[in-house]
């Protein structure tokens, strides 16, 4: 039960933060920036894995809970809850920031600046990266995983940095849906739903080729 | 009596940096940026904590250290001195400010953009989410305990980042109190000595919550 | 085998995110700026170090291998492989970028904005302390290893962040060849293929002089 | 002779990334902003303070070498080839970045924006608190070291850019004499000399009362 709290407030805190710079930084004229924005959403994707992931393992992201159990790190029978926990936590996050800025009319939704095939491609990349680095550092050594809220939150924030532009960067279906769903913006949601889970789970195939023994690298060893 | 200097050193710092970012930018006009003084409070909070953590416990602020009594992680007798400290601290470094920069009026005080009630639901929030980092952080795992600094300050910029155009993100009674009172703007101040206190003890029960014996997340052990 | 994929992987990510941040900021205006463009370039080479650091060492750049192997710290028989896989991965990233952006002209390639010589000996500064740092850490102190990406991503932020606007702050061959061959511009090239090269050259001479035993610092032992 | 080398090679990194900055940002018309001249500076101190802290201890600093000598921690004999090393470096630093922007007047050099006490009160302020997390991580407990760098260059960053538009933040007289050399801008210069030595001087007396023994605080142990 503790599991499924944890992955409410941490799905709760990402989109009420970074949807909430969007938000901010619209109703402020750009007093965030892009940068701010990108900072925020980072940061707190660190923040939390820090805080919870000793508790449900800090996915708060529909995508990452599939490409976990797909990958045999996770329990089938757990995927349903932790999902729907998840979308609990980022529609709560969506209806206090539409309390707080009503007259805000996308609340962070995200929506492709150019086609619907060059967000669909980018979204897909970008989620491939991150399940990698998530996969890689939660899963490999004790150093790797102390350093796994840094390296998490370092992709999330670089991705969301240099593709927010174009795609809006959500690599996670939570994030998309629950903002969409309470500003009624639910165009081209299909493309946050497809592409960020499709990438999570193409990266684990990588991941299963590349943690195969090997032998080690020779320079530091 | 190490540990009350160490407190009034820390949120000296604090409150001397991080409304000085704020007095600067506004003596610059804008020479430093939203997000540039979003990481000063960030980052101060980061390097105090590494340096005085084992000192003191870095609390530097009275709404922490009521959680953590609450919490019966800390003594009631040192309440009070704690809390005076950060007073201290806190009113010391607006005093200096105001002797080098004599012309700024606000002094970084912290004043709602939009409603009370907008500022208030917003700080108790972001509060919420600071103290529930820092319980879990400071108080759970030997790794967790390592990059508490880390997970601490990065809560801190990120919240000051996207919720400081509302609500000037203060987090903190003894960093909104200080500027109040030495620049005599003590309008809207009891909506930053209360909401951040209330705020952090709700994270209390939250964590006390989570913290039950559970059975470990399966992914990665 | 694994060992190339994962340097496939790193430069493609390395290349894909950080001319990915010239491109988009270019075709929006300026919306990511130049500081969020250098944040992006550190940020997925510290990521990609803690992601693939432990199969492949997480060289991503042909100068990097060639000092090592000239430090005695990297097999000869593995330089061409390596080196290929990085130009694999780094040529991918720029004719998916060009897919994605078929508008764009430069494709994120480094261009002087000065003389050659200004460039030049900046790019060999740049990439002599680089790599001064990848030897220090990656084969130093068990300490230092676990920083090895912090600190390593630091360096090419802030060089990216500093000499960029000069001198592009390739620091890499491999990131500086494909954008160059993708879009046609090889203007210049030579420049960012040999600089780069002797600097991260030069650094292993001073590393195997500063490693020589010495007498610990005493003001912390 | 391993340590003057890596004092002279710090020191030359950190003065030449650090005014770098400020260079090119005026040759570019601002293209680096205020806020990536901050970053550079701290992401420079941090990254040699984990790639050449096992050398020579990574002072960098005059006023950091003479106050590891007034607290105890460094040999008297050490002092004058340790400053004279430092003063080298920055001092190369500045020239190759005259010969590289020959047209560029001050190379960097700190000038006080308001009156000459405000930069003192400042820059004893500065470095006092820069010091003052020196001690306390360097000598400090295992884990506190382990992060000794991220805390220190947190640190110059911050007070970089909150500080910086008044007085320079320098924090460190070789710093701030060798672009006042090599410029002929020797005008306040000796503020830049006094304030920071000062400043870090009174940090030891600070660390020396906090690290007598101590109870340790409750709320974590």
């Amino acid at each position: 039960m503790q599991r499924y709290v944890s992955e409410v407030l941490g799905t709760f805190a990402i989109v009420f933060c970074g949807t909430g710079a969007i938000i901010i930084n619209q109703e402020t004229h750009g007093a965030i920036t892009h940068v701010g924005v990108a900072m925020t959403f980072g940061l707190i994707v660190s923040a939390m894995i820090y805080a919870l992931g000793n508790v449900s393992g800090a996915h708060f992201n529909p995508a990452v809970t599939m490409a976990f159990t797909i990958a045999g790190r996770f329990s089938g029978r757990q995927v349903l809850p932790y999902i729907v926990s998840q979308l609990t936590g980022a529609v709560l996050a969506s209806a206090v920031l539409r309390y707080l800025f009503p007259a805000n009319a996308l609340l962070g939704a995200t929506l492709p600046a150019g086609s619907e095939g060059q967000s669909f491609v980018l979204e897909f990349i970008l989620t491939y990266f991150l399940m990698l680095v998530v996969l890689n550092v939660a899963c490999g050594s004790k150093e790797q995983g102390m350093f796994a809220g840094l390296a998490i939150g370092a992709v999330v924030l670089l991705e969301a940095m240099f593709a927010g532009p174009i795609c809006g960067a959500s690599m996670n279906p939570a994030r998309s849906l629950a903002p969409a769903l309470v500003s009624g913006h639910l165009e081209h949601l299909w493309l946050y739903l497809v592409a960020p889970t499709v990438g999570a789970i193409g990266a684990v195939f990588t991941w299963q080729f590349l943690t195969r023994p090997v032998v080690p690298a020779e320079e530091c060893e």
